[in-house]
């Protein structure tokens, strides 16, 4: 067996190495996993620049990654439904199996969830890895492992839809057109929406339109009124939208979302800003406009793998730049730029 | 056939008339009523005070009164559920029946609903009044006229237990202790609750109490850290509510519900506040809180009579001041006081 | 104006005539439409066969026909939303408005729904029709009148799979391919299911196939044994369903679809077979299966119009035979031989 | 530490021994329980009278038990929630905890669930017995031990209630008043139904009406037209019932649950009756009647729980007949008789 466990450990703020790790052993429920492809999200991102993200601290050298993908090389004895050479997804939350939120199916809620890359839990981006085997996901010969481990970020574009009630007919605007506003596109497209996507950057709108947004328009609410944007996104789409999903955080495109979300509609927010915003919640409440959250994706991977494979999702045109394990502080550096080119920034774990 | 219609015309800002008006005649589909009790609302008091709220402006005379019940005297041809001598409450709001609302089962909702006393529609502090016969709901024996007219402030409670999904075993925190607070206590007690409720008035939070509140506690956000508030309440219950009910409008308080709804619970804002307000959204979306909203009630009133005639809720106490129609200007006048022991001013309508 | 409004009308069993009829005029709510298309469907086949439906018997006269679309010719006073020369599709049930299953949104439940051509109520096969302006659907200009006529079909479909939770990821098994199976596969698949479709005839398997079924199986209960059926079926999808619709009726089909839907999962009845059946329900118990029905449609016309319009549903493949009105007998001849090759029978309204 | 852990096993039909076995240790997320209460149910009698339940077959000698209640004795190393010295109600299945029914809240399907007397899996008839303890609930200072014993049947109460949707206001026909039809009642009145109860014997009849049932009506389907007897149904509430209850498993009660039950409504089965019935499953396709069942219960021993130490459910009152550990052959003798005064035949596990 291979004695090669490169791994990349975050040490504190600014400080990524690669250094070598013993490779585990997985226990009777786990499987061991030759690691194929990481994506970085910018959590991971978060945490190389700041060393933290609110209360989870990296207070010890951590193993970053949770967006993986990777092929079984030895199975628990209690493993049935995989075997060797199963090239899986990696849903990297295993939670407690034992609360109250495991048991009425809301496990991404487990207050003592273990989650990939957060502190104090290690991720994946490295040589091998060892997961539970029930939250890894077989792919079928037709989804690549690339595609594997874009199915993190996807599931939480499904969750959102899931969570907002996004079906055929429903007419979805996506506010935000980075890693995690195309994901809901492609999730919200898949589930039969119409989808009009706005964003600052022109280019990413691009790619908006190639996951299949039926209407994008540049909006800057730095730089234009707020009624003057609802109304050029009312008249591009004709009405007002019955669920909104706010990829910013940004406190003005959450009031947009809160005007703009039709009476009865649902208004998500999927993206984290700052800690206090200014909005008009009372718009909400003459409305009856649910506003709701998610927090990752439960019960959502099954899904998020059919839209691929299915091919319902093109979600590899995602990654815009790919590295190799050993270049992985390269990796970080391209994605902390934060370019509007740059989408997903993926590394490959294999060796040679 | 009487003749004598006097009525409760607000001309404008402070300037309420009691005046004669045509006895109206029902349409084929209405009922005419003699006109029982009508509980003055907050709205009232501040159409009466302001002339107008938000866009909703008094700018021709309009019969006041929303919170009613009477008794049938005449019914249009094709109303077969009711005859005369028939109790009633009056659902105040009828929908246009006809748009995708309607269809859907969310006639509250409806852009062309007409709604008593909300400008420019006439409301029913009267001794006539003509009203869809679908929307008088009949009063059993044991339920009196003067519960009838509180069931429409009751079913706001009922609508926000049931957009919360408040059931046996759920935790409720009501915050307020004014008529739609205490129609919450009501309500969620009905539906089997835990209920601990809020408020800056001692003498209120007695009222809380004989509406069944298992705890309540002395808060007001004014006057002490929200830290502190919240290790309170959760000291008190033991644990963290499922659903938080605000009844206050008020930002500290909202924050309050965001911070101390337990994960994946709901925060229902019902009270309305000021147009914009400064809150912790990000709290609620790293523990899937949905905020919702009510407007009014839909498909309640039925619940809510069930309640009263079920003997679940005890809501005539409520009612701490009693006038007749011709005293509406001084009834109105002990309402804007807005005192710690005034909760419902009723009106009787009838002559006498 | 024209003063041709050339009428299919039923007078009793076999006896189905074509009569002038005097062209109505629309009321306030309503419109009046040159009719396009009405397809034949098995009620208005049985109508003719036996002269009636259970209780519903054919006493007097009716225009017969309900899968209809035409164009505004005159709209009633109050009617906002249609103008004259609007291509509409008609959903032929027209509710009361006003009992609790239309205030609740199921207003296909009304006990006091008119709907075309069930006795007593007059349908719309003819030159000229008026109906209420709100149950009409404005047809896109993508979406043909034939399509407008096909979309009462498909909202069965749309129906079942909505009440059955048919969502990306479900695995849907429809039994049997005549009409509804068709719409229910194409509705199934619009949603995203992975669907396998099982009937006697090979050349209905043909379309189920072009609808978008990805396995069709040949099965016949009276020639095979159930366990061998179901063996067949779970091993060309590798799995059992998680919702099974039966379109048949029969009983064997039932016994089928009890057994071999997932645990958890939905049987969903949408042919109505014969008065009493013999089936296993305690096999439903033991795995918690749902056994659910549809009767006709409620707020489903927008789906499956949307289903059409995004070309999601080729549905005017279902046309099998097309005739003019003035071939109405012949129509109905060559529907009434219920041969394999005949799908959907559509009758063209239009003069010349 | 003790030695004795006398215990009831089962080796086969009609033998039914004590005798002594070791006493377990709790592995790590498991705790020894002391038993208090286990009562009998009628899936007990029937393995003991027939050694069997369908497919499950007494093959080895299997601890006959599984509605039981226990003080804490020693925890595994893992376990917080629970100490020394806690009562607690024993839910007798415990989950795989990975597969799909698990993650999705649904973990009474799970198909890998062992379930105390269930062959193989031992039951808690003894002494001693050690259980996850997860599946462990603490009982409160104002619940005894024999209430907590009873949870087991009233949680199947509960959970017919909530898949049924059964709310204030509802209106819920229980045919049967066997120790189901009763927990059923009991549940149905916790939620706020209306409840009516039908049976053959006066006698249960009056213990359903000591449980809360409204209305109580002898009905014995074999000696009564259905026609008759629905007929006597509505005219003793005044209407149709909006859920029906079966718990029976008698094919002409069923029936009559299909006609009875408002358009719209929910038929519940869970009595378990033969493998085939015959009935008129097209009724309930015409008025959308769902008909649903359940399987043992899933997160609803809290809910039961609190109806119990709420006082809304006097639960106790269904216990005739007491017995000890060492009479346990004497119990199942008094619990096969089905005499009309033997509801639940309890036994006490404490020496002396």
């Amino acid at each position: 067996m291979a004695s090669d466990n490169l791994s990349a450990v975050l040490y504190k703020q600014n400080d990524l190495r690669l250094e070598q790790r013993p490779i585990p052993e997985p226990k009777e429920d786990e499987v061991l996993l030759q690691m194929a492809y990481v994506g970085i999200c910018g959590s991971d991102v978060h945490y190389y620049e700041h060393g933290r993200i609110a209360d989870f601290i990296v207070k010890d050298p951590m193993v970053i990654g949770h967006e993986a993908s990777g092929t079984v090389v030895k199975v628990g004895k209690n493993v049935k439904h995989l075997k060797k050479g199963d090239r899986v997804a990696v849903e990297p939350g295993v939670p407690c199996r034992r609360c109250q939120f495991c048991k009425e199916g809301k496990y991404n809620l487990c207050p003592d969830l273990t989650f990939c890359a957060t502190p104090p839990d290690d991720g994946n981006l490295a040589r091998y890895y060892v997961h539970a085997a029930d939250f890894c996901h077989k792919l079928p010969d037709n989804v690549s492992l690339e595609e594997g481990a874009l199915l993190e970020p996807l599931s939480v574009g499904v969750h959102a839809c899931r969570r907002a009630g996004v079906q055929l007919g429903t007419t979805v605007l996506v506010i935000g057109a980075g890693p995690i506003g195309l994901v809901s596109v492609l999730a919200a497209k898949a589930y039969g929406a119409f989808v009009v996507c706005t964003a600052r950057s022109p280019r990413r709108l691009e790619v908006a339109k190639n996951c299949g947004a039926d209407v994008t328009l540049v909006v800057d609410p730095a730089k234009e009124e707020e009624s003057s944007i609802i109304e050029r996104i009312r008249s591009a789409i004709g009405d007002l939208p019955n669920v909104t999903i706010d990829c910013s955080g940004n406190e003005k495109c959450i009031t947009i979302g809160i005007n703009i979300t039709r009476t009865g509609g649902t208004l998500m927010l999927v993206g984290m800003g700052s800690q206090m915003v200014t909005v008009p919640l009372v718009n909400a409440c003459a409305r009856e406009i649910d506003i709701k959250s998610v927090f990752r994706y439960c019960n959502d991977y099954p899904i998020a793998l059919e839209m691929v494979a299915s091919g319902r999702c093109n979600v590899k045109q995602l990654v815009t730049h790919s590295f190799k394990l050993e270049q992985t502080v390269d990796a970080f550096e391209a994605a902390r730029k934060k370019a509007d080119n740059t989408i997903k920034v993926m590394i490959s774990c294999r060796q040679g």
